[in-house]
C-alpha cells in the first residue's frame, strides 16, 4: 500500500571526528524515502526546495517509486540548510546553522491521489504543517505516524500536543520521551503517552537500539555495533522510513509485524550512518540487507 | 564448579532521585556473591571488614553457600565507607565520600582450599590487589574474570595492563572500553583489548544493556525497560555475579554458554536496581526469575 511522506528535503554540512562534507544531500524526507524505497516502491513526497536542488536527485526519487508531484519547487529560492558538527561522542551535537528559505513559508498542499493513501509518515517539521497534512486526508489513514524533537516541546508545545492526539505512532528519543512524560522510567513515559493518543510508541536510542510499546508489551531492537560510524545524520529518519515503508507494503499493523520493522528501519539505519550522507544508503543490495538482518538475529539469539 | 570471589564488602550512602539510605549493606563482593548464590552454592569469598559490619548479614551470606574464612575481620577498625549522589538522569553519580578504612592496607590471603578453585571473579579493586589473587592461585583457574574502573586507568594504567594480561574476561562499561582502547567503535574497542590479553569482553551499558564480544563474535543482553528503578548502586556487580555464578555452576565457558550468563546477570542487575542496597536482591523467588527470563525473551524475540 502507499506510503505518504511530509519532510524537509535540503543541503547539510556535517563536521564529525571522521570527516567533514559540505552542502551534501540531505533532509528528513529524503533519508526517509530512500530507506522505505527499499521495501515498498508506493511513494509519495511532501516537501518543499530552491531551485538549487539537483534535479537528477529528483529523479532518483522518481526511480525508486516516488511520486514527487507533491514537491513544491520555488523558482529563485534556495532550499533549507542546515549545519553542525558532532562532538567525539557522536551522541551529541552542536547546530552550526539554520537556513529555513524555502521551508519559512512552507503550506503544504497535497495533490490529486495523496488523500487517501492509507499510511503517513510525518517527519520532524513544526506540528502545524504535520496537522495542514493529516487535515486534507480525506479519509482516515491506517497509520499515521509522526516524528518530533525536543525543539517543538520547547517553542510549540501545545500544537504539539493537537497534532499528537490525531496520531497512531510516535517516534521520538529517549529524552525527548522523558521531557513530554516528566517520567523517568521509559516504561512509565510510554503508559503516559499513550494517554495523550498514540497507541504506539517508538523510542530511539541511537547506538543504543529502538524500542517499541504498545499497551503492556515492549520489543527492544538493539544497534548493531559497527566497525564504522562515520556520520549519525539522518538515521533517525531512515529508521524510520524503513519502518514505515516496511509495515506500508505488507499492510499489517500487528504488533508482531511492527517488531519486524523495527528490525528493518534498525537495518537500515546501521547502512546510513557507515557513510556521509547517502553515500551508503543509496546503494544497499537486497543480499546486504539479508545478510544485515541475519546479523540483528544473531545478535540477541540466545537458548534458554 | 566453585567461584572465588575478591572484592569490596561496605557500607554505602546512597542518594537518588528517587530515595535516601544511609549506611546500608554494599559492597561489589556483597553484590556479586548475592547474584551468583541464585545460580551456585560453591562460593568462596575473598575480603576484609571492620568490627561494624553486621555478624547476622555474613551469617546470611553463609547460609547462601559462601564460604567466609577469606574474610578478614578487623578489630577495633571500620569497614570501607562509600557515599554518593545520583543524577537526575541516573546515568551519572558524584562521589561525595570514599573512606577506605580497613582497605587502606587490605592483603587478601587465600584460605587454604581457595588455590585450586576453577573460576575466579576479581571484583573492581586496585589492580595489585587482583594480581595478588591471581598469584596466590596454585593452578591456572579456568576462567577469571575481571570488573575495573576509569579511575584505575588514570592513576594505576601500567598494574593494571599487567593483571589484564593475565585474565580471560575483561567486564568494564562502554565509556572506560573506549578509554582502555582509544577507539570509538566498540567493535574496534573489542578487537584493541583483545591484543592485550583478555579472550572475551564484557562492556556494560547500565540502562542500555550489555554486549559480550568473543573473537569476531557480538552477542548483547538488553536491559529490561523497568517501571521502577530506584537504585542504580551495585548493578554492575550484580551483573557481573549472575554471569559468572552461572558460568561457574554449569563449568561450560563456550560463547553459547556465556550468552545464556550474560541473560542471567542482566536478569540479576533488573532485580538489584528495584530497591536500595541488597532489598531486592534478597529476596528474588526461582518463579520470579524463571518470568524475568521469560520477559527478556520476548523482549528481543523477532520472527523474519
Amino acid at each position: 500500500m502507499s506510503l505518504l511522506t511530509v519532510g524537509t528535503v535540503a543541503f547539510d554540512s556535517i563536521e564529525t571526528p571522521f570527516g567533514k562534507v559540505d552542502k551534501v544531500i540531505g533532509g528528513a524526507a529524503t533519508y526517509i524515502l530512500w530507506a522505505a524505497s527499499y521495501f515498498n516502491r508506493d511513494l509519495q513526497l511532501v516537501s518543499i526546495i530552491g531551485d538549487d536542488w539537483p534535479n537528477e536527485e529528483i529523479m532518483a526519487l522518481q526511480q525508486r517509486g516516488v511520486d514527487t508531484r507533491g514537491l513544491q519547487i520555488k523558482e529563485g529560492e534556495k532550499s533549507f540548510f542546515w549545519s553542525g558538527r558532532y562532538h567525539d561522542n557522536m551522541n551529541q551535537r552542536d547546530t552550526l546553522v539554520t537556513d529555513l528559505n524555502v521551508l519559512a513559508d512552507f503550506d503544504p498542499a497535497l495533490p490529486e491521489g495523496y488523500q487517501n493513501t492509507p499510511y503517513v509518515m510525518l517527519g520532524n517539521l513544526t506540528p502545524e504543517i504535520q496537522m495542514a497534512v493529516i487535515k486534507q486526508m480525506e479519509q482516515r489513514p491506517k497509520l499515521i505516524a509522526l516524528d518530533t524533537m525536543n525543539f517543538w516541546m520547547d517553542v510549540a508545545m501545545e500544537s504539539l500536543l493537537q497534532v499528537i492526539k490525531e496520531i497512531d505512532v510516535l517516534i521520538i528519543n529517549d529524552e525527548e520521551a522523558r521531557q513530554l512524560s516528566g517520567e523517568y522510567s521509559l516504561m512509565k513515559s510510554a503508559l503516559k503517552i499513550f494517554t495523550l493518543g498514540p497507541k504506539y510508541l517508538v523510542i530511539k536510542k541511537g547506538e543504543h537500539g529502538a524500542l517499541l510499546f504498545h499497551e503492556h508489551d515492549v520489543f527492544f531492537a538493539p544497534a548493531l555495533p559497527l566497525l564504522e560510524v562515520k556520520d549519525p545524520t539522518g538515521a533517525g529518519d531512515t529508521f524510520a522510513g524503513g519502518f514505515m515503508g516496511y509495515i506500508a507494503e505488507s499492510d499489517d499493523v500487528s504488533f508482531q509485524n511492527m517488531k519486524r520493522a523495527l528490525i528493518y528501519g534498525s537495518a537500515m539505519a546501521s547502512f546510513c550512518v557507515e557513510e556521509f550522507s547517502l553515500d551508503r544508503l543509496q546503494g544497499v543490495t537486497e543480499q546486504e540487507l539479508d545478510d544485515r538482518v541475519g546479523q540483528f538475529k544473531r545478535l540477541v539469539h540466545f537458548d534458554i
